[in-house]
């Protein structure tokens, strides 16, 4: 049997107009704006006119934590939103857009894969309808206007050494990660040390996802802290005046994207944060228009569950006022055995030991969503090299945890192979047995909002942190920001902070480096470890293959 | 009487869908790329198909020496368009798209003005199909790539005091002019001195607007020099193996914008290179298709004549073969007056002798236009405060040196104001008494290039350059650049090299104080004067007080 790669199946896709993937959900052409013949913007008055209707039940997807041999988790949450429509149900998806920088390093970016995917592909992994651009376009726009006030003379009296907001391009270019700027003389302003992230670290970015609406946006912008003053008071970005001409420069991008899966059925695909140091979720105002709009939406969190579900529920779900209905964690034989320490090239051998004692990690993870109190589900993303003995045993080890393991075929097969799992998801989703409750209350000190999701989701003895870090926490509970969620940034590899340590550790310890305020988003960044904010090219960077071929088509991308 | 102002009358527009207005030109709705409901890119296939019909007949707009009074050129282009439809030809227009940058600085940015303007005004003021937004991305890949091959151990042996090529960004940023960058030790690279420019100022806009397909584009791509060598020997952007990927960045971009007037005529809006260091025009793949599409073709150059008609002719035309039929020179009585010695303040008061001193201005331009062999007639762009004896003075001048001089009241009454103007027009373009050739042919030193332009558009006695200068070009002739054209950069204000020479200078000298080699675009930049690729915002920036009104509206924009 020979394989076609995702790339050769989506350009077979037999796509449907856009009008048509909308009509599904009920949205009038007229509320449908059109970026080609096959994306779409749904209107905000359409949006508007939603507010009275019940909502649908909502499914996170999450998974293990990344190990090198690929978990799916896009794959299964594309698959269990065709396998509800094969079953009869109005379902929709809603996942994140990707990023266009990376994807000129690393060769990557399909939106999901093999018959469980998103298309238009090439698009989406390219300009798709620009909402990154205007996200760029706004956080430098108020980056130009911080430089242009102290210019003409520094009425806000900014400190310029304590100027905290950078640049941002959509390129990995490590060139511009320190930077000084505004040398060349007296014309050019005054020369700062300063530097650029990758537009989805922007804290531009993370607020377009959080806010409800227009008002909601500009209030958030208005509210990020740009820079402080000699005396440490915070100078905002409504000080500067941005916040109005930045709404307008994102009009456009806060309207959801409508495409669809290669069987025709609806997906939302908007706004994509980082899942460090921001919370790693499409947008509020996608996910809650699907939930109008369709009886069941099926949508994703970055990472594992340890970070992504954690955020999506901790973060998202208390902002948005969310309630998810059921919990798909996605797993995968290889994956179990990785964790059960086979090394990458080994995972073709049949070895059923290895994945029961890999199993632990996926069992934490299952104990760890119940804790937010909604019903779980494994899928078992099946992969061609997988045994019948080692779904077995993964199988067994889920029942032992009070849970099911459902074994998915929608890479090889599309929604056939993940009718199984569809319909226990809706069986889960429609009980009412969920009773979704964040994992602290809003009014518990910040650093004890750490210690909560060291100890109970990394399973963690203790946070470290000097005095410096608590210090500056107390600091912000004292200005009011005590009430805000923690936004953790540490490796996905691992439930601790050693990206080398799988399994399910014990009795490690959570150093925290540092804490940032993202007062407009509306969290605290708690980062433990390194968190690079811009990416840089390898040696052969992915952009030397990248070219159109013959009948125009793109090649290298994927 | 009172006036609504530019947004109101366009907000007020009885907009079609752009489906209806490709129709007008035989467009297939399914090669129209919709961008909502009423902007649309031209499909690729659609364009390859019309190679073999014949070409309309084109008309470009260009104009006296602009004033601070204005003068109108793109209301008269637009208002022209109009004209020749009213009358009942089958017309369209071809001008440049907005920068999103300087919105954000000053007012301003709309798509002619009155009754004579082009929809949706706020889309192309802001992100409008996103084409700028991919120069950027493509521009800052390449950008990326060199810093990296660099960073991986430069293989190219690029000296890294001479990479020549620089970022951009689509916005007023005088800070990021002069930069340092890749600091902060050795996982960053290695610093060196560098600096950021406006998107439109980048090279990649320039081959953009001048390629015929993506072949050539991606060709044009290559064949840039990005940085030297110590042996001073060029490295291109091929050698990087970063054309391959801009090519993809740009392959929408490449598409031509169709959008519509207030009166529903199509409009082709399309690139936007910069005046000065590039030639100013809208993109030859929109002309090109428009000329297969419409009967009548009006399209716009940048500033004055002695800059954009010169640059049109003798690098937009002789690159892509076109030949235009009729130029239309826009003069105002205020603009008269201004080159007259008047003051702004005391343009309301009729003033016929400072009109008739101010018309020598007006006269070098009817006969440099000729010079190129085209047919020549001037528009009287009617301003409310013009008297009837100020415009019979610009008639009587224009009549003694062998042209017509139309009056136009496009600007209060729409393609009705502007039809005599289009009936001459149409009668000049249809006679074939057009003849023209570029001012040079390509064989010719590049230094006398240089002074052919001086000594015949802009009267000047000589042109002087400094040694460096002359062994520069000299040395570009052996490299096999000798062939290319000049693309001069100075002031728009005055014929001569001083922006407060008004009128019809003589005497005076050309002084070249750089040349800079555009390898992919094909021309030598000759900068005469300061020449800003990066502007500044001002002390209190529009931005302040852009944002959505209650209805959702922008304004402040403009």
């Amino acid at each position: 049997m020979t394989y076609r790669t995702d790339i050769e199946i989506a350009r077979d896709a037999k796509k449907k107009p856009i009008q048509e993937i909308g009509e599904k959900l009920g949205i009038p052409s007229d509320h449908l704006l059109p970026y080609g013949h096959d994306k779409a913007k749904v209107g905000q008055e359409f949006i508007d006119s939603l507010d009275d209707r019940p909502n649908g039940k909502l499914i996170l997807v999450t998974a293990i934590n990344p190990t090198p041999a690929g978990e799916g988790k896009t794959t299964t949450t594309v698959g269990l939103g065709d396998g509800l429509n094969r079953i009869g149900k109005k379902a929709a998806i809603c996942i994140r857009e990707a990023s266009l920088g990376p994807n000129f390093g690393m060769k990557g970016g399909a939106a999901g894969g093999g018959l469980a995917q998103v298309v238009p592909m090439e698009d989406m992994n390219l300009h798709f309808t620009g909402d990154f651009h205007a996200i760029t376009s706004a956080h430098n726009l108020l980056s130009a206007m911080i430089d242009n006030h102290i210019y003409w003379g520094n009425d806000l009296e900014i400190d310029q050494r304590r100027v905290v907001w950078r640049r941002v391009l959509d390129m990995n270019d490590r060139a511009l990660r320190d930077v000084v700027t505004s040398l060349g003389g007296v014309a050019n302003g005054f020369p700062r040390q300063s530097g650029f992230d990758i537009t989805v670290a922007s804290e531009v970015m993370a607020i377009l996802c959080l806010s409800s609406d227009l008002k909601d946006l500009q209030k958030r912008l208005g509210d990020m802290i740009v820079a402080y003053r000699r005396d440490r008071t915070p100078v905002y970005a409504r000080d500067i005046k941005a916040d109005g001409a930045m709404t307008v420069l994102l009009r456009d991008a806060m309207q959801p994207n409508l495409v669809q899966t290669l069987e025709n059925n609806p997906a939302f695909v908007h706004g994509g944060p980082f899942a460090n140091i921001a919370h790693g979720c499409n947008s509020v105002i996608a996910t809650k228009t699907a939930l109008k709009l369709a009886d069941y939406v099926v949508t994703e969190a970055g990472f594992g569950a340890d970070l992504g579900a954690e955020k999506f529920m901790n973060i998202k779900c208390r902002k948005a006022g969310l309630a998810p209905d059921a919990v798909v964690l996605v797993a995968t034989v290889r994956a179990m055995k990785m964790n059960g320490g086979v090394a990458k090239v080994d995972l073709g051998a049949e070895n059923v030991e290895a994945v029961q004692s890999g199993c632990p990690n996926l069992g934490r993870h299952i104990a760890n969503v119940k804790s937010f109190g909604v019903p779980v589900v494994v899928a078992i993303n099946h992969f061609v090299t997988d045994t019948e003995a080692e779904v077995q045993a993964v199988k067994d080890y889920v029942a032992e945890q009070g849970a099911e393991a459902i074994l998915c075929q929608h890479w090889a097969k599309g929604s056939e192979g993940v009718a199984d799992l569809a319909t226990r998801v809706a069986e889960l989703a429609d009980s009412g047995v969920s009773q979704f409750a964040p994992l602290y209350p809003d009014g518990m000190p910040l650093f004890e909002k750490i210690e909560t999701i060291a100890k109970r989701i990394y399973r963690a003895d203790e946070v470290l942190a000097n005095q410096s870090v608590r210090d500056q926490l107390r600091a912000w509970e004292d200005a009011g920001y005590g009430h805000l969620p923690v936004c953790m940034a540490k490796t996905q590899y691992s439930f601790s902070t050693d990206p080398n340590l799988r399994g399910a550790p014990t009795g490690h310890s959570v150093p925290v480096r540092e804490v940032r305020l993202s007062a407009g988003a509306g969290f605290i960044v708690v980062i433990c470890g390194d968190i690079m904010t811009m990416p840089g090219l390898p040696r052969v960077p992915s952009a030397e293959n990248i070219m159109l071929n013959d009948a125009g088509e793109v090649e290298g991308l994927f």
